[in-house]
Parts: C-alpha cells; sequence; structure tokens
C-alpha cells in the first residue's frame, strides 16, 4: 500500500500559484518531429560558446574570487558595464543604480516582493508576460488592466477601486517593446500616457527590457527610462525600473540580468537579495562581462538578422496560410507573432490537437490574461525553428482551422 | 541642488528586513592586515579550480543545453546524483524528490514562501542562523523559541500562542549538525524530542545541513530525515525538509544547493522556482555534476583536514588567551566557535573596537536571536584564516578583554 503523502498547511498566497502551461511545454520540445512556436527561448546556433569558454578559464585564474561568496549588488566591474550600457539607453546610471540579478524574471520577483502587499494593485497590459504574473501573484496583488495606446482608467478611477479592494495601486508593469506576448511595441504617445498615469498616482513603472535589443525593423523608441529621466531630471528621481537581461542577446544559460533603478529601490533590493540568493554565481557574472564587452554588438547583429529571417518566414507563411482564418500582428522585433482566432476557437483545445494531429506547440494566449479572458488567442514564436520548419508548421496548424 | 530621490511605497514586509551585518562584514574582509573570524565562508585554498575549468569546457561542448534555459526542477543527471547521496544519507529519495536552488539560502526563501503567511509563527533555536531569520522575515512570521536539548514548550501552549497572535504554527528550523552559529550539534534525544513536536505540532522541520559533510570528530548522528523516514515508513510521508549545499564542501561561487522532501512538498517549491529565478544555471548544474561526482570524497576529505586544524588552533588559542574571559563551544565539525562574555559587554561595541584597536573581526551575537537577545554574544569562524592568524587573532582579541 502506498504511504501516505505528508502535506503540510501551506501559506495562502499557494492558492494562487499555478503551474506554468510554458514551462510544461518545454516537455513538448524535446519530442522529435515536433515543429514548436511555444516558449520564448532564444536560438541556441547564436550562443557564443567557445568564447564562453575561453572566459569560464581566464575567470578561473582567481578561484578566490569567481568560486566563492560575493556582494549582494553584484560583481563591480559588470555593474560597472551595465551602468555604461545603460547611459548609452539614456539613463545616466552610476554603478549604484544597478543590481545584478539571476535574469529578469528574479527581478520581477524581488520587485514583487519590494511593492505588494495582500490586496495591493498591479497595473498590467492585457495579454501581458505570463512569467511576470506568476511572479507578482506570490504576493497576492489583483490587476487591473491599463490601455496605454486606447485610454487609460483615470488615475482617481483606479485609486477608488484600489482603496475599495483594501489596498494601493502599486505599480504599472508593461515590456514597451516587441512585448511577450504580443510582439507589439508601445507608441511614444502611450509611452508618455504611462508616465503621466505613473506621476499621477506616484506609482514606479516596472519596465521590462527582455527584447528591446532586438529591433530589425521600423524605429526604434526611447526606453520609459530615458523619458522619466528627462521629465524629473536624473536617474534617482525617476519612477521607472528598467529590468535588463542578456538571456535574449548573449545566452540565458547563465542567469545574468539586471535592475536600474533610483539608488533608494536598489538598495531595498539589495536587502531582498541578501535575504534569497545571496548573490548571483560570480563565475557568471565574470563570465557575461567578458562576453558582453567584447561581443555584445555583433552578437546583437547576429541574433537580428537570424530572428528578422525567421519573422519574415512566419508573417509570409501566416499571409500564405491564414488569410480570412485568423488575425495577428507584425512585430519589428523579438520573437512573438500573436494571433487572434474565431472567437468560437478555444487556443487550449486547439493545442491539444495540434501536437496530436499536426506535431505543432504554440502557447495558447489565455495564460497571459490577468482576467481570464483571451480564450480564442495564441501566441506564436519563431525563435527556435528554421524558415522552412516555420512555413510547414504554419501550413500543418492552418489545416487544423 | 540634489534632486529629491523617488521613494516608492514599499509593501509592509520591509518594515522586518534590515542589512545583514555580516553581509556588511564581507567588506572588512577587503581590507589588509585584518583577520577575520567574520564570515561563514570556505577555505578558497580548497577551491578545484583546475578541475571546475575543465568541467565548465566539457559542458560548454553541448551549449544548446549549457547555455539554455532550463527545466525549473534541476539537471536530472543532478538530481539523481543527489538523490543517490542522499539515499545514502538514509533519506531513500527518488530524482522526483530533489529541487535544485540557488544555494540552501534560496531554499530557505522558497521554503518561507511556501510556508508563511503574515502572523503565522516559525519555530527557531535561540541563537541560529541569520540568513534564515532574513529569509523567513520577508513573509511576516513571528517566531518562537524551541529548546529541543533542555525541553520545549508544550505543543499546546505553542499552539495557544500562535493562535493568539492570529497565525497558526508553520514549521521548525534547525541546523542540526555544527550549527550556524554556535558549532553545536543536537544530541540523539534533542533529534527525537524535536521530531516528536514536530508530530505533535502536525508541521514540517526544516533540516539545514549546510556543514553536515564537515566532521572532524565525535560520532555522526542520522539526520533528521532519516530518523522521520524510520518512523514513518517512507520519503513522501516524512514531515522533514533537508536543505543541502555545495557551497561548503565544492564552492559557493557556482551557486547550487538542493531541497530533498516529500513529492507534495517539492512539486509546490517547483512552481515557487518558475515564478523567481526559472532555473539554476543549468551549465553550473552540470559543472557540479562532475566535480561533486567525481571529486566530492576528496574534497569533504581534505576539508576536514584543514578546518579540523583551524578549530584546533581556535580552542587553543582560546584556552590560552581567553579562559575567565569568556566561554565557549567546542565544535567537532563546521566553522564556528561560539563565545559568550561577560554580560556586561556587547559584542557589537567589541567588534568596532576589534577592528579599530586589534584589526581582528568577527559576527557580533545579537543578530542570530530572533528576539534580540545575546548582546554579549559573538561568533567565531576559524574557515579562512591560517592557524598561525587564529592563534595571533584570538591574542589581539582577548588584549581588549
Amino acid at each position: 500500500m502506498k504511504p501516505v503523502e505528508f502535506e503540510p498547511a501551506l501559506a495562502r498566497r499557494m492558492n494562487g500559484m499555478k503551474a506554468s502551461e510554458i514551462r510544461e511545454l518545454l516537455k513538448l520540445l524535446e519530442q522529435p518531429g515536433v515543429i514548436s512556436f511555444a516558449g520564448g527561448i532564444p536560438d541556441p546556433a547564436l550562443f557564443p560558446a567557445e568564447a564562453a569558454a575561453a572566459a569560464y578559464s581566464r575567470a578561473l585564474r582567481q578561484p578566490a574570487l569567481a568560486l566563492q561568496y560575493s556582494v549582494s549588488e553584484g560583481y563591480a566591474p559588470l555593474r560597472a558595464w551595465i551602468a555604461e550600457f545603460m547611459r548609452r539607453e539614456g539613463s545616466p546610471a552610476d554603478p549604484d543604480n544597478i543590481l545584478v540579478v539571476a535574469g529578469s524574471q528574479q527581478g520581477l520577483d524581488f520587485l514583487g516582493k519590494l511593492l505588494i502587499s495582500p490586496g495591493d494593485t498591479a497595473l498590467t497590459m492585457a495579454p501581458t508576460y505570463l512569467g511576470a504574473l506568476q511572479a507578482f501573484s506570490a504576493y497576492e496583488p489583483r490587476y487591473e488592466t491599463i490601455r496605454p495606446e486606447d485610454g487609460n482608467a483615470t488615475p482617481a478611477a483606479l485609486r477608488a477601486s484600489a482603496e475599495a479592494a483594501g489596498g494601493a495601486v502599486k505599480f504599472a508593469y508593461v515590456v514597451p517593446d516587441f512585448a511577450n506576448p504580443t510582439g507589439e511595441t508601445l507608441s511614444l504617445a502611450a509611452r508618455h500616457n504611462l508616465l503621466d498615469l505613473a506621476a499621477a498616482l506616484e506609482i514606479p513603472v516596472l519596465e521590462d527590457a527582455a527584447y528591446r535589443a532586438l529591433r530589425f525593423s521600423g524605429v526604434q523608441q526611447p526606453s520609459l527610462q530615458a523619458l522619466d529621466v528627462a521629465r524629473t531630471g536624473s536617474l534617482d528621481a525617476s519612477r521607472v525600473v528598467y529590468l535588463g537581461t542578456f538571456s535574449k542577446t548573449v545566452a540565458p544559460g547563465l542567469r545574468v540580468g539586471w535592475v536600474c533603478a533610483a539608488k533608494s529601490i536598489i538598495r531595498r533590493l539589495v536587502l531582498i537579495t541578501q535575504a534569497s540568493e545571496l548573490n548571483v554565481s560570480v563565475i557568471n557574472q565574470m563570465v557575461m562581462l567578458e562576453l558582453a564587452s567584447q561581443r555584445q554588438e555583433r552578437l546583437v547583429e547576429t541574433g537580428r538578422a537570424n530572428y528578422r529571417a525567421k519573422r519574415d518566414a512566419m508573417l509570409g507563411a501566416l499571409d500564405k496560410y491564414m488569410t480570412g482564418k485568423a488575425t495577428w500582428t507584425r512585430p519589428d522585433g523579438g520573437l512573438f507573432v500573436w494571433a487572434t482566432l474565431d472567437p468560437s476557437i478555444d487556443g487550449a483545445t486547439l493545442l491539444a490537437r495540434a501536437v496530436e494531429e499536426a506535431q505543432v506547440a504554440f502557447v495558447p494566449g489565455k495564460a497571459f490574461h490577468a482576467d481570464g479572458s483571451g480564450g480564442n488567442t495564441i501566441r506564436l514564436s519563431y525563435s527556435l525553428p528554421s524558415p522552412a520548419e516555420i512555413e510547414e508548421g504554419i501550413r500543418r496548424l492552418a489545416g487544423l482551422l
């Protein structure tokens, strides 16, 4: 007889934490023959493996540094490099404005921890990045949808409904460039709308810049942080918290990203880091510094060319096979196209059929909506398959509709 | 004029999060001439730097694995190795009983997140590991002291005071072997007392095994988890959650540790990992597997010999210089001696004098007490200085008393 499993009494927050469909779907990638538009993961053909091996060897010439504990703020020379990168982005950062985190996902967790008391309100777009909703939900917020392009609710209305729910509006979270999941980019006017709203509500704005470097058409918009620095006069007075990562431009396996923000915020995030991971693996920080400082520009160029060709293949295939069956976004960068199907179609049901009957995978759109809507939407990532596989995968998917 | 700093409204939990004295003290280590008994950090002379360089090169022959995102549970071959290690420890683990975390400190954070709602009660010894108190405090528990050696409060009394405070007793946390900060080890009777208490309260026990491998005298006690498996019949029925780490036996810089527990607990911790770091750096997991599987036993042997000599140097110096001025523990393993001074002496005040007048550093004991007591205690780590420096440092410190 199977013994009874021990089940401890859990924290209340666990009621709101569910398994990620994206993470479960990663397992499908391992099945041979499946053409996967799931996962937002970079093309491993772009990874600088040889340079990384050389960088690890060099870092290990200083084992007392590379293999030891380190300060929670991050490896000082990497913080300095990131500060210089942020200055080129229009954010006048000192190293003290930078915290190194284990990927920007960890930054989202730490910011949720910093800002959210149970019942507080987080403002997000709908759809928005599923991983952000997961990170924040551990701290028991409620969500309210903002629409920077189409007009937001008034600050007074947002404040009133947050107070009615027993908390306060604590922050707005957006992916302004080539968003996960839609691939869309906020216009300059929408950026200003968002900053106006945040100023009226006196809240921080979390700017998730995960895909920002990967623009391959159109004109780069200023970052929200750069716009806000221009308004407020300094980074330390700015309300924008910028989340950066090397995962999409160098490699995600090292788990190195950063938060760039006012020092008052970084200081508190350092306390949170001390109470969690202590510090990001310092050898990985040393290696990332070497890879980024020597190769970041070349890696970004190669990545853009690679993903541009794949986006073109996907948009071409969608035009060819999906016209009349769906509508979709036309991204200027990043890794994702977002498709809206007939309202009678459920994305999750379609996925089950797609994997079984057509050996194609994608992510149903519902999980990206805090309010549970979006059942007839799907996210298509073009980052991993080849252009030929993209054409074939879209052809097969269209055959199911 | 300096612009005003932006100060967002913070989550209530931030009231309880303070800067770690230990982390701040790490900065003192960088001053030349200071003999540091602060920090619980391993001797870098023990780090397997050449083997690590070879292992990184080998891992990078599979860049699509080593540099990519990975599953949140951890790298499967490493989980299998850890499960085998745990079976030798008396815990009949499958890989599904193992979660890889970024050091056992991250495991403490995730367990606090899993178990604590604000106002719940955590049972700890006093003193106990400061980093655990920091990790848990982010989730707003209250603390109650247990004394497994001397007799605990009754389950009914603990339950009543937890309920009076508006929550429930959620877990007990202990470092049973060569504890941080005391260096002391729980007797077999105390281990059973603790398991009896946990069974009566129906709560999990978090067993922090960070130093367990580093025994250099006396007889190894069974782990709490092994004792509980013997009581309950299986690991999945056991209430003990074992936190392991490679930081003290291989190297902390890779940030690789693990949690071994009932599958019902591991499944929930996987959700928490998905919402935070996504996964521990997979290249670091691959390298740790190679280092652990090829060298763990040799590294542990070398570490034991190194730290035994240093403990002997410290106990010898204490006997020689401190007799009559303080009392102290006599650890059978680990990295720490715990000294109790005259009640008139404050450890923090002494530290300031010690750094300035004698160029010696240690950690004042108060921070290790959830109740703010322990002002006349200090933690002395012998892991980093040489035996000669230890003798000299204790001599200088005694001169101040």
